[in-house]
């Protein structure tokens, strides 16, 4: 039994987000299905986490095991000649036994585009950013301040999960330089994130940025833990999923 | 009568290309079908000249008479109220009535991005670029200068055109940096292109960056003026016409 571990890149648009279903065209049943095809019986691909519909990934961490080892196949060239276009593995290579995509992740980091021309967005650019407009980036980056550190977050998660604590240490929220002028990107780092977690923060920040929302009212939000109080969760092409990291043992 | 000129983008992938025609999808045919609407009469739209399927633009340069003048309408944001998502009106404003789109451009920009990386394409990138895989960019520079300057380019000429002169003279052919560390740029300007001629350039300057052609054979290639001596068409989605200059009168 060998366990084999990926780094897979995907752009979320034709996709019903990462999770295999029964009906709908996922990453995960792209990739199990590609599996099948090679190995010619099931194998289930466990990822770091689920990325909703529409989310695009950069660098999606992936386990699966291969009961007859396999030792010297080409698992980046076999499956990227089976895959479709939108999704490619850009690496793959034998883990430890132990090493688990989800247990073993010890921090993500997501990127969120916005768009903030108001006339126009670009085509190209249009399934990787929220045309959100103009905003005010001091007045963002104030609150992004607020909202680092740890913090118990369950005004930012969305329902339809059964996580223990919503507690989580977000350790980065940084805005960086986009594709365009039209464009800034947002950097979200933390041990994990809770469901639709940084669309409700992009939600957040850009309510401040439109100044709609003060920092003190950020605080109040994330202190109360109520979701209703707290602006609505943001598009999700505007999302990628950029890395994820390993202890050192991995 | 006014005269509008217009800056406009889109995406090619799910255009026929520019020009329009009776049973496909083109970028004309989608500024005509518009402005029908907002005008109640059908309006010929000029091109600063025609991109083919699967091209994509930044800069395309357009214009259009409209009989009753409309002082004053917004017609970057009516038309984009009505556009579908993969073309967009950059700018609209009012030109003299001798400004022609075709006629009066001096000079046209182009760019063509390839992915170098042979394991993979980003899906992300995949509308965007031409896997041709790894290069020799010094080998592709030494060609790009010889063919740089006023040459007759019948021999990167495709069939279906009636242009008098194939003589054209090329300003720069340059590399620059590219969306992700995969891939290159090579930047095209000329008073004007012949028929599909910077999809030809590029792939004889790729021939060279594959050791497979020198820069005598090059030259060789050039003076022949014989399409058939030189390498094949390569796709139309790595080009993106980037901007059209215009003489100081307009």
């Amino acid at each position: 039994m060998t366990r084999i571990r990926m780094v897979v890149a995907y752009e979320g648009t034709e996709f019903c987000g990462w999770q295999v279903q029964p009906a709908d065209r996922t990453v995960q049943g792209e990739l199990e299905r590609a599996l099948h095809t090679i190995l010619g019986r099931e194998v289930r691909v466990h990822g770091s986490g689920r990325t909703d519909s529409g989310v695009h990934a950069l660098g999606q961490t992936v386990h699966f095991d291969v009961p007859d080892g396999r030792p010297g196949f080409p698992w980046r060239r076999s499956l990227n000649a089976i895959l479709p276009r939108d999704v490619r593995v850009l690496d793959a290579a034998p883990a430890p036994g132990d090493f688990h995509a989800r247990y073993g992740a010890v921090s993500k980091t997501y990127e969120y585009c916005l768009w903030h021309e108001r006339e126009f967005c670009l085509p190209q650019r249009r399934r990787f950013v929220w045309d959100c407009g103009p905003v005010d980036f001091a007045r963002m980056e104030a609150a992004a301040k607020a909202l680092t550190g740890e913090h118990d977050f369950a005004a930012f998660q969305n329902v339809g999960t059964d996580v223990g604590s919503t507690v989580r240490t977000v350790t980065d929220i940084s805005r960086h330089v986009g594709a365009t002028a039209h464009e800034s990107v947002w950097r979200f780092t933390a041990d994990g994130f809770l469901k639709q977690m940084i669309r409700n923060l992009v939600g957040c920040l850009v309510a401040c940025g439109r100044g709609k929302l003060g920092v003190d009212e950020v605080r109040a939000i994330l202190e109360s833990g109520d979701r209703t109080l707290a602006p609505a969760t943001v598009p999700p092409q505007g999302l990628t999923l950029v890395r994820v990291e390993y202890g050192p043992d991995n």
